[in-house]
């Protein structure tokens, strides 16, 4: 897997570098948190939902984030617009699923969209992602009430019917692109004590996807990144409100050589 | 008065180990803190708030929380939507005033949601209450021009007329069900000075009724627990922005005998 | 310029002293942040985007704010009536023209704006205001791709054909009314690393224009003050995270004597 560590490196200095510009059609409750840790990482973020501009904007981005938290119809069609774009310029497109078998508009929606257009890769928890695959599961909310192990088969399903890369994320991240699998040991447990951790993986997923072309390592180095940022932050911060800032600052501060060592996946 | 401080205890503790799932229909300003505050204090939160799925959110959680902040007319037909729901499964739902009074749409909006449905529990500031009592009150923006005492038998005569328990909160809290009144002196200025600080008290209030039967315990309950909160951040920052960080540190780390010993019930 | 510095001064104190209620009808990605940094400098923010209550809103604020990030049409409706009603009112108007030039609906709603109304101030980022006078230049998503020094030409000829003052922002900040031009050269390169740090400049500006008759003064000082208050959490923070929080606090803790002191102007 040594492969992987330093693909991860390489990954980050790139998103550094390139600063790629990052297009987020996301909810209401993260748009500050994921725009911010986009900035922190060194990807350039912007959020417009509309219509009448997504295809515009989808244009100057290297990737597309769909995120269907605080979702509303209207939403719904902008994302397949935007998704619709993003597959003729074949710019990656990476979905979040949020709240996908909690109730039937989100996975109504998250089914919509993966029916009207190509997606690269889908991040959710087990039970967003086992919903998506059986359209029977139940969501609490938008939180999993299955481990991510629970989730493996329905995972590679997903991931053979659609054509994507799916992550479920978890105490461990499991990866796959149906045939490959991929698994990312990185993380804390305060991650899951502040609003929008999710969804801050699936922006940075977007973002390792516009500087490397397989999906399936853009995914697992950016879920190693977030993770091993996630272990820093717990390093000096034992609140949610103090690991939020402290997670914020290790996504700037962390450094390609740092990951390389610190990733762990297997 | 030692019965609250106790209750306050074995509130903090259930929510906790429940971690109660809270629907929140609620402002644009305040979805990502009052997210964190649930989410640190144990609770789980979901924000909702399109009308075709807030029947089936709220049916999978404890409570609701309808806060009228950045309305629009669209959001009211969902908070009455879910409101009814909650009635009808017998969840607790509290209603935050943002902005009564300031203008016809939040005093109307305000009113037709208790016209429409049960509303369990009640908070805003005291010109908030006055407004929603006499109809005639000016609020400045969302900020009370009036103290707390001056709201005291607007709030006996909105809590005697809609059947909910009443929260004023301002230096002193003042918690009545129209017969019953409790006071609760914990808080710190700071609280004034951060956006949203009503909003998460407001939905506090929601997950202590999520684990507590009584609205008028688990309204001064919860209350006691912010400002006991905001009291000990407090102690630790002495401006906003590090205030912020270590009220939620505090929301996570206050244990419950903490709070029966440090809460302030009169 | 030993004038702007004291004026910065007395704008400061006057702001905390009379706290003026500033009406935002801002972007989804920063209504929390643009909220705090308000509050913390001793304003009032409220946001209110409905048609159906922006012009009681505004009747009773001190100052607006349009800001046209994350853009739909029916916000432009409602921007353009509060406009219109601050006119009357004779109430500063301040406008955020974020991602003009990125697409047509950004470009189109801001024309649409400033031929609709009155507006008092503009600030942008080179590229914003480059596309707001050519209606040729291109944005990057959000961000500028030109330097303030491209934008000089563009913002003083914006300045005289819509009659208001013009900021640049960037490294150094350029503020002209056509005629006068100051420079401002408080900032910190961390300011570029966290979401709405434009914004915010916008909603202090208007915050300044509720207590200075003078736009070209109360713009020029606000960006001071911003700016200053940016360099202070520089001194105390290294990476984004601890940067936003100590700006926030800097905005509470900065004196008026230390920002006369501080104040960069050229």
């Amino acid at each position: 897997m040594h492969d992987y560590c330093s693909q991860a490196a390489r990954n980050l200095a790139a998103v550094r570098q390139q600063q790629p510009l990052i297009h987020n059609i996301t909810n209401l409750v993260v748009m500050n948190v994921t725009a911010n840790a986009l900035l922190a990482a060194g990807a350039s973020p912007v959020m417009a939902h509309s219509t009448e501009e997504v295809e515009e904007m989808v244009s100057l981005a290297r990737a597309l984030v769909l995120n269907i938290g605080t979702l509303t119809s209207d939403w719904v069609a902008a994302m397949i617009k935007a998704a619709r774009r993003a597959n003729t310029l074949e710019r990656p497109v990476v979905l979040d699923p949020v709240g996908a078998g909690a109730t039937t508009l989100r996975t109504r929606a998250a089914r919509q969209i993966l029916d009207a257009a190509t997606i690269t890769v889908i991040r959710g928890n087990a039970s967003e992602i086992m919903a998506l695959d059986q359209g029977t599961a139940t969501t609490r909310g938008v939180d999993s009430v299955h481990g991510v192990a629970d989730a493996a088969a329905s995972a590679a399903a997903l991931s053979k019917r659609v054509g994507a890369v799916v992550a479920v994320t978890g105490a461990t991240d499991l990866v796959t692109d149906g045939t490959r699998e991929v698994r990312v040991a990185n993380g804390h447990p305060l991650m899951g004590r502040i609003t929008g951790s999710g969804c801050s993986a699936t922006a940075l997923i977007a973002a390792f996807s516009a500087v490397d072309p397989d999906p399936l390592s853009a995914t697992a180095t950016a879920l190693a990144f977030f993770g091993l940022a996630g272990e820093q932050a717990g390093t000096v911060a034992a609140a949610p409100g103090s690991f939020q800032v402290a997670l914020l600052d290790a996504l700037y501060t962390l450094s390609p050589e740092a990951l390389q060592e610190g990733s762990r996946f297997a």
